[in-house]
């Protein structure tokens, strides 16, 4: 559907023009300095040609047809070249035009009409506001920038097409390659979505990297981006994130940007690589492109300085990879091998006056080591030091194996030579082996990502009707908030054990019911207009006998009056006391983006004062939800510490599921609090004693 | 004491060889190409001229002094040759010859007998087993590297030739320069330490750099740095962090690398910037180097793109910087002078179009801006952008300033010829906005450092006579551990308060000292061979009544003689119960490398399952102590959650300090652990509950 973008075999350029400062001189220059082998158009009415191309007035005079139109012209005269182009039936069209949404009020209005054109023409359109299109593979430079990029198996897409300028020109300098490259600008149409979508079976790109400032459809991205990371690596950079770079957002393009917790649990979950810079971003990305995906996550390291060698070894390992002990066979070879001085053990120090031969034997042993899963080569430009030789080992080497080898060949001057040779064998190099680290550990988090089983949510046996009667009842009644009894229906019907609890309209009636659940019981105020029951001493704990509850209803009853004139009292509830067990928080509250994100988290100061929450958006699988419980720091204690038994974690895995099947179902639940879910002793399950629901108004 | 390895007036090279693929010609060459300027004297029997030089068979044959002597000849021969310089009174020697203590036990005795001559002549000596010394404004270049590097502001030492190696090419390739640079080797003489101390005063040197695998004195260390870091800034990496790279230290050089956790309490209490990787080694570095000192923490941003300025924004931001508002008068002038289009709010974006005269007037406004201390200037290639013009504009602006201007010129094909004309003006660029805002973030942190008073420990009246006389006691009873009433000796003599506690030796005895202390109280069994009294029933909490005491007495003596047969048993400790109050444990351990590490944390579960501790070397000072607390992550329990009160701040500041003195008093004490103590609500103090002491053997 999109393919018209990348490959078509006509192009026009709407706004084409003579004067080279121009940038509808560039766009038509790029397309034919780019060598584009198909039609190419160029359209303005006052001239009759440019650079030697015959030129139409309008896109409707094009004798045949046209796969894909570039707009160039003042944003006043888009949308009626956006209208011929519908007319022309051309699939596909690229805006390069600012002056919409990223500027003003009006402008929103004049990009919401041209979403209405290329809708009702069924066009598909890229921009408005961005940098243009480049497929070095057709090759196709549909775009202002200086020049086409080398081709090779990276896509890139980005929100900004500045930092698409600083990109190109990064690629023009060698070393990486494109596949695809898309200025994606207003992303009045076309977003990451849809590219992610077209790029996933596309065989040319063999990893896809986006930079983002703002998903429109946050539940969508995660489903596209869960199946397309499953066959390639998706690795994205987010910017926006503290609070002055989100100002710096909205005033930028305008996109609202969702809450950074929102984007953590969102690409963890759809499995996209989070690059913590741009510079990580494209060190990600040549590991990715270039070397084979990384088989586990033992790393071999061959060195001739021991103090890089530490240095790669202490980023592996705080990067979560391992260092493994050498086969007895790889150590034996290396020991006879090598010098006597050398270290024979991972990381293995050839020293520093190795030669080229001696690197290469010792790389082959360690590539070839089946505790080994990747290698990382580094040398430093001693006196000795033969760097093109031995980066045409490195590089022979890793084409004949399957596992991915990176090179850290350390310095500048001298060692520049070396790191062209490496790059011919697409051995990508890293100035610092804390780099080269980093990378692996990406490729390491790719493979357990393509490890996770498939996404299936698990829906439970819920009764969806009752709680829907029961929401139309509140909504009826003009309220938006839930708790207390009809909380815990709701949880019933999800599946949740809760508290005995009855409401009692007399305080004779509390004792009744509290003899039949048994002391100690907790009461507290039963009143729709009440919703910080504790503010007017609502709430009574461990009431242990008849006198205690009499008492606490009167005055309760009493106090509710008082503070609160004129609210309505139904009297008190009276509840069975759960005491013991680990306090839980589960939570859900409404990401603009995302939709519902699920919290969860130890009850009381963890959740307070800690800030010790984890983050998934619902739906979310099993497993999420059990990394999820893992992922707090303060997981320590429910495994439990000082001899307590663990809590029970297929109880909390079992809430949590639910409770992501109740905010899937119910999009009007905007805000929902468990909190505590008391979670007992393994295999004792967990009762949720407390909840507060709101409902959109 | 150490200029003649800098600026000697003359150098003898023991070992000078005629055979260019031997080191001992490549140190005599780099002598003498790198322009030295001082007398040349190859030494070397068997030979007469080499590179045109005069040679002698012996340094004693030289006829005039000798400054520096640089030996590269075999390790056997080394001894000889260093007691030779030894009687020509050569103050400075640097051994470059390998094979010593990085090799075995004999190589570690060769290196002893070296340090023996050494100090018998009082000479000082680099090495052995590294790369040389390079001064490049002497200039002198005594060491086998590839060529001389630059030079500029940046003293480099490193444990590391090898490392050294690759920074001098990185060197060698432009954009930075150095003042001195060593490579230690195994540091049998001269250390980091003491070319801290010589590098303090040196003008030519602006910032100070240490590779660093381990250092041998700490203490010593974090006094020297101290100092030194007051003056210029000194940045470290420290290798050797995780388990495997602590491994592959003891494999390296030997030298035994401390624990993370002490290096991290170290390096901070010195002043000691942290690099996190080689990378960011130089980055910093070039900020400190060629820019003013950052004067504050407010980053004003002048950026042609929308995406990297925020980028820029989350970088500075996560990392503690601040983008301020700018004040009015700027953001007229910008209004008035930007395109409609433009942002004139920080950060300032000058538009996709801006050409050098935009940028130039949008940095002076930032720049003279009373709200900002330093500036970020970034630039995208894009159509219109003038870069080297740009760059220029940049320059100029950073040198009229005395506030640090860094740039991030992205891409690289480009932007190349703009960079270099940046470094024309000691701008630096990074190519990333995240690497130019972590090495403001790194200045920032400077700046705050330099701000902490001068460190001051605060000796509080103690009453040493009294410890030091129980300390002979407990030794002399074969014992090393210290408990209950005897480490509440120590702690009252340390200013502490304790609970009220007297030793029962029969069950009515404890019902007496119980009834004058007020119940409740707790018991525990008292035994100098009972060290975990609770895995013999040996402590009894709560104890609220006389038959509690008798029946608790006469039950923990039964045990306690039951379960360790043979233990002296001397009764039980009746002691007044605490209960209300915040338990903080405060701890200490030796660290082999910086000595009496101090660790603060919450008690319980904070320490034990959530490892939230913090460490610092003892002595220490107030604020020390004062950061130590804050530095927790469940610091706001300490600080009230729920409307508790505070804690007494206080009164852990004061038990803090304390125990850096006792510890620093006793270097004979090898552990200690105060928990809990008891801290009540502010101004009500602090009381150790229970101690445990450890004496060295």
């Amino acid at each position: 559907m999109l393919e018209t973008f990348f490959q078509p075999q006509s192009v026009a350029v709407i706004g084409a023009s003579r004067d080279p400062d121009k940038l509808g001189y560039a766009v038509l220059a790029n397309l034919k300095e780019g060598g584009f082998p198909g039609a190419l158009y160029p359209i303005n009415p006052k001239a009759d040609e440019i650079l030697g191309l015959e030129v139409y007035p309008s896109v409707m005079d094009v004798p045949g047809p046209v796969d894909l139109a570039v707009i160039v012209i003042p944003y006043p005269y888009v949308p009626a070249a956006l209208e011929e182009c519908g007319k022309k039936e051309i699939p596909t069209v690229v805006v390069i035009s600012a002056g919409f949404r990223e500027v003003d009020r009006e402008g929103l209005e004049r990009e919401r009409e041209l979403i209405g054109i290329a809708k009702q023409y069924g066009m598909r359109l890229i921009g408005p506001n961005c940098l243009g299109v480049i497929d070095p593979n057709t090759p196709l430079n549909a775009s202002f920038s200086a020049g086409m990029p080398p081709s090779g198996p990276i896509a890139f897409m980005s929100q900004s097409g500045a930092l698409g300028t600083a990109v190109l020109d990064m690629a023009m300098a060698g070393r990486i390659g494109f596949s695809k490259f898309v200025s994606l600008g207003n992303k009045a149409d076309v977003s990451e979505i849809d590219l992610l979508d077209a790029w996933w079976k596309d065989p040319a790109s063999k990893v896809i990297l986006i930079y983002v400032e703002g998903v429109p459809d946050g539940q969508k991205f995660i489903e596209v981006a869960r199946q397309v990371t499953r066959d390639k690596p998706v690795v994205a950079i987010k910017s926006g994130v503290t609070a002055s770079g989100s100002r710096a957002v909205s005033s930028h393009t305008g996109s609202l940007a969702g809450s950074e917790a929102a984007y953590k649990a969102a690409f963890r979950q759809a499995g996209v690589i989070r690059a913590p810079s741009m510079e990580a971003l494209f060190d990600y990305a040549r590991g990715f492109a270039y070397q084979p995906l990384l088989p586990g996550d033992r790393i071999g390291i061959v060195t001739n300085a021991g103090g890089p060698g530490i240095l790669a070894t202490d980023a592996l390992e705080h990067a979560g990879l391992r260092i493994p002990r050498l086969s007895p066979d790889t150590t034996r070879a290396l020991t006879e091998y090598l010098p006597g001085a050398a270290s024979a053990a991972n990381p293995v120090d050839v020293l520093g006056d190795a030669m080229a031969d001696r690197y290469e034997q010792a790389i082959r042993l360690v590539l070839h080591d089946a505790q080994v899963d990747g290698v990382m080569v580094i040398l430093t430009p001693q006196a000795m030091t033969e760097i093109e030789e031995t980066a045409h080992a490195v590089g022979q080497m890793a084409q004949e194996s399957d596992k991915p080898v990176l090179a850290c060949f350390m310095g500048e001057a001298r060692v520049d030579a070396g790191i062209d040779v490496l790059w011919q064998y697409g051995v990508p190099n890293y100035p610092f082996p804390e780099r080269a680290a980093a990378a692996f550990a990406a490729m390491s988090g790719y493979r357990r990502e393509r490890e996770r089983p498939i996404f299936r949510p698990e829906p439970s046996e819920v009764c969806i009707p009752r709680v829907r009667e029961l929401f139309d009842q509140v909504r009826s009644e003009g309220r938006v908030s839930i708790g207390d009894a009809e909380a815990w229906t709701i949880l019933e019907c999800y599946g949740f054990t809760v508290p005995q609890s009855r409401l009692a309209e007399t305080a004779e009636e509390a004792v009744d019911i509290a003899e039949e659940i048994g002391y100690p019981v907790v009461m507290k105020i039963a009143s729709p207009d009440i919703l910080h029951k504790t503010d007017v001493g609502g709430v009574r704990l461990n009431l242990r006998s008849p006198d205690d509850v009499r008492d606490a209803f009167d005055l309760m009853v009493y106090r509710a009056g008082r503070y609160v004139p004129g609210a309505r009292i139904w009297g008190c509830q009276v509840q069975q006391m759960v005491s013991s067990g680990r306090e839980v928080l589960l939570g859900m509250s409404r990401d603009p983006q995302f939709g519902p994100l699920v919290a969860f988290g130890l009850g009381g100061i963890y959740v307070e004062a800690l800030k010790d929450v984890a983050f998934r958006v619902a739906p979310f699988s099993r497993q999420e939800a059990e990394e999820m419980i893992r992922e707090i720091r303060s997981y320590a204690l429910l495994e439990g510490v000082r001899g307590e038994a663990p809590a029970d974690h297929e109880a909390m895995v079992e809430a949590l599921l639910r409770i992501s099947q109740l905010v899937t179902d119910f999009p009007e639940i905007v805000e929902l609090d468990i909190n505590p879910l008391m979670v007992f002793e393994e295999g004792r399950g967990a009762m949720a004693i407390d909840m507060r629901l709101v409902l959109s108004s």
